[in-house]
């Protein structure tokens, strides 16, 4: 049988730990191709052109890059040891200087170099090898947590839809806001899912779509605009998204369009789930008004298309990445750790 | 100076009434060129090929088709004349067929044609001239009359937003979501225009966008989706849309889209105006329960943006043209008699 999207793993290492595995996910849909990737440079390119993307998944991806270059190194001296280790470190980090888990994930490999050093290289690298497989491990926990208690608010033959990739392909397995899909498939529920296609950059379409319908699910794919439309029709029983950073009160952050699909599914009684691990939870962030917003670059939305300008030369472009979502248009947070409903402001701190 | 699409009409006769000149719009935003038609063939392939598109400027571009197919029969007999004259008209017909306003028309200057058949085929040739430039100059004037109305309802500076392309580029002049857009800015009204680029053809993008910011007005391209996050900065005072039709509660069909983008205007208390020539209330559809939806090809969502395949083979897709606004969501119908407000079911009886 073909092999699918959910049979090949997004980030792992290979079986003798040598090589970092991933999906080149530059080449979907059309191909569904496993690279191994081996030393630094093309680890750091991977990363950098998206050939592995999404925040759980570059961390994992980022740990076990870290690990690789650990193991090459042909030392004993464990200053000398150390002090390649955080050339490499840093150089990993630039490869997507602004995603959080990419630095988690490398600060993390860190401190446990750091705790080790005294012990000499070997054990150093052996600590580091236990390390990234936990860090993968804990990734892949977390979404399928996430999957059971979203599942829990589901029945056999319900109509979903998500936005934007919160999928497999932004994890090490299952996903957050799919993470539901993919275990109610596995036990048979037949949901009926649509996808928005995502503009501008159409992850929904070229990512969600493609590994839910890939894992043989029921899936339908609209433009963004279409989502009110198909709510009103009373094909879904409940939404789930992923999210960038959720503050104390609930307000959350998540790519550009999920806010209106909450307003309209508040206006038509459908719940709106939000699928978090709680390391996005931020309790540095008290409420939206504090989320800067990404402004990304105008050819995004204005060139793309025919591969040539679509609008008028002196037309200006705005492109902001993400929205928020007010904590009030919220059904309920899906955690690793239960389903926290409102009022969020008590709910979300009994998880930090 | 450099013409701009403002200045170029979007459908005419030539100067003495032997030619149709239309704007092609498919070289839109790329190339602005008119062009002129004389041969029916030609004329049927432009409105077949969206050479020139939008209900008015369809119906204006038809009228005037049948009458260049009328002065060009070289016959006296005037029972030839009105067989050859139908013939005509059934071949135009035929070129958009679920068009209304084409049909609306053709249907017309047919009438013109049999009433005046006893006169002569020369005033018959003379009643389809004089009839066919007051088509155009009812439109235009519809368009002009929607324009001072809505810009009744503004102030300079505001900021305004729109949806698809209900411009001049659909009409013979001004537009009618646009209409108070162009009349403000001839005033120097100084209005910051946002445009959704309307997926899935992406009208908005190539032509509102297009055609606003060519007659000078300051404009800025979104993706459909970030609509509310524009509304929530307080960025639009007022939005104008177009519409299909409009039944005699109020519930309005429009291009998809339109419905997300009332819901989003209500949350955050942005006037919702719907810019409706009379011709567009129907009078025989009492809820927009009785409006049917078209659906399109899946390929218009699923295959354009790279020009190839953008999601999974597996993935199927749903493609409504339009969606049907709640009356309840509608701040306001501006029509060319006036402005109509709630409660809709009285005052929209008033102008049919």
């Amino acid at each position: 049988m073909e092999k699918t999207i959910f049979d090949v793993p997004t980030v792992t290492l290979d079986d003798d730990s040598s090589s970092l595995l991933i999906i080149d996910q530059t080449l979907l849909p059309g191909e569904l191709k496993q690279i191994a990737l081996k030393e630094q440079p093309a680890i750091h390119e991977a990363i950098y052109k998206l050939r592995v993307r999404g925040a759980p998944a570059i961390g994992v991806a980022a740990a076990h890059g870290i690990y690789l270059a650990a193991k090459a190194l042909d030392m004993d001296d464990t200053a000398d040891f150390a002090a390649e280790f955080l050339k490499a470190r840093d150089y990993l980090k630039s490869s997507r200087p602004t995603a959080v888990n990419l630095a988690w994930a490398l600060e993390r490999m860190t401190r446990v170099m750091l705790e080790k050093l005294d012990e000499g290289v070997p054990a150093v690298k052996a600590a580091l090898l236990k390390e990234t497989l936990e860090i993968q491990r804990e990734d892949e926990e977390t979404c399928r947590a996430i999957g059971e208690y979203g599942l829990s608010l589901l029945k056999p033959g319900d109509g979903l839809l998500t936005h934007c990739n919160a999928g497999q392909l932004a994890t090490s397995r299952y996903g957050t806001a799919t993470a539901p899909m993919y275990l109610g498939h596995e036990r048979g529920y037949g949901f009926h899912i649509f996808c928005d296609e995502t503009r501008p950059l159409l992850q929904g379409a070229r990512l969600t779509a493609t590994e839910l319908s890939s894992a043989g699910m029921d899936v339908t794919l609209i433009c963004d605009n279409m989502a009110a439309t198909v709510l009103k029709k009373g094909l879904v029983d409940a939404i789930f998204v992923g999210c960038d950073r959720v503050a104390m009160n609930g307000d959350t952050a998540n790519k550009i369009g999920t806010m209106p699909l909450a307003i309209a599914a508040k206006r038509f009684g459908v719940p709106f789930y939000v699928c978090a691990p709680t390391s996005t939870i931020d309790p540095d962030t008290a409420t939206g008004d504090g989320i800067v917003i990404e402004e990304r670059p105008a050819e995004e939305v204005s060139d793309m298309w025919y591969r040539e300008r679509m609008t008028g030369d002196r037309v200006k472009v705005f492109n902001p990445a993400f929205d928020v979502t007010d904590a009030e248009l919220i059904t309920a947070f899906v955690t690793e750790k239960g389903i926290l409903k409102p009022p969020f402001d008590i709910s979300l701190a009994t998880v930090k």
